[in-house]
């Protein structure tokens, strides 16, 4: 018996006393991975701020079913509330820009597709690659021990994403990272001037970055912004500017 | 051609007019990769801050030889002096750990082996793991644009570290980065008090953590300090804090 519980992530967890049957991925990791059986104390998380102390009732073929005990004190979420806006990347870097994002402590991740994104829309529907990214947000929020799930949106065009951020525009701003020397109207983010916001969006392009017509759209909703001198990688940038925003804001 | 010539390091490049010999696997990548040829104009920077703008003299079976001109103005490197001291980790996950270092910026990184590495001080030396590691900031430079190449040092103790720390305390603060809950002494990071510090080393820990006793130990010579309210993982830990301080103190 592991000295802290295993965490299990049970969307439909509401109150002390539910029965609740866990999701298959959660399935197959308690029976299969941890090898848990009928009597085992563990705790589950409902991805909306409840976790709570609890049993499993019974783990076999048909499915994992838990008994929900007494709440508990969920890791305390940030109260400067970040959303990843990230232009989608190669291969499989979104998988670790997504994990990093919800380790961090991000509300929300917006991926979209800019002009230079090597992947399209297209293939990413197909791919099914929302489920995907949501999938592994719920893996990372178990190993970081939140008890919120963030959203992970569909991806959205650029253009589409620049209406989102006007609409949300009285929200908090929207910080969109250039590379130094990329665009003449950036400052460096210590250089902004911006009372301590509820929210922020951070907003990071692919691995070719912007083109200079995306510069000046973005220019009417965001603020460019660089982080120091040197060209940090696209699968990185969202990490950096989030931990920066959190530490020039006192989350951290 | 490319729009921007593309980057080399060489150690030994010094003034305008130099002719310099590539080391070999910069010189495969000027050959092999990039079949860049006498003539083509380039730009070199030699680790320790140069650049020069530069032309490839003779590139052949006996490597590449730089004829060295103009010097460039190189990215400015932080006015604040960031050590990175590093458990091992577990399989390569050391090499983005390094590679990430270098490209937030770190002066250098400092790899040591605590109570929980899973890799043993003499498995690391028999494997050449510095060099490699050394290889990789070089690579790292080139991509970040930086002139300075960060110096890896050879893999220590627990013990040596925190000697090295006593050492250099009048350099900085050492801030040992420790998990929510993991150490009744920590503070949050935005609760430090520190006057803009010259430099700092931050110490982030093995994927198992730290044992008391070397948070013990560490607790004489290091500030022992949470950053947010969710467990970071190892290969992160670095990169987050060195962007927490470079937005604490202004470097961003």
């Amino acid at each position: 018996m592991p000295a802290v519980p295993a965490r299990f992530h049970a969307p439909d967890a509401a109150a002390a006393g539910d029965l609740v049957t866990l999701p298959e991925d959660e399935s197959e990791h308690l029976t299969r991975v941890l090898r848990l059986t009928a009597g085992a104390e563990v705790r589950v998380f409902n991805g909306r701020g409840g976790e709570f102390d609890s049993v499993v009732e019974a783990a076999g073929r048909d499915g994992v079913r838990i008994r929900v005990g007494e709440p508990r004190d969920p890791a305390p979420e940030p109260r400067l509330g970040v959303t990843l806006a990230q232009a989608v990347l190669k291969g499989d870097k979104m998988d670790d820009v997504v994990r990093d994002a919800v380790m961090i402590g991000a509300t929300a991740v917006r991926p979209f597709v800019s002009t230079r994104t090597e992947v399209t829309a297209a293939t990413l529907a197909k791919s099914h690659r929302r489920d995907r990214w949501q999938r592994i947000a719920v893996s990372s929020a178990k190993q970081c021990g939140r008890a919120v799930v963030p959203t992970v949106f569909e991806p959205v065009s650029f253009d589409a994403l620049i209406k989102t951020l006007l609409e949300n525009w009285l929200a908090g701003p929207a910080l969109m990272l250039v590379e130094p020397g990329a665009a003449k109207a950036a400052v460096a983010f210590g250089e902004l001037e911006v009372e301590t916001p509820k929210a922020v969006t951070v907003v990071v392009g692919p691995e070719g970055g912007w083109t200079p017509e995306e510069l000046e759209a973005a220019s009417a909703v965001c603020r460019l912004v660089t982080m120091g001198h040197r060209t940090l990688r696209a699968d990185t940038m969202g990490l950096v500017a989030t931990a920066a925003v959190f530490a020039r804001w006192k989350e951290f």
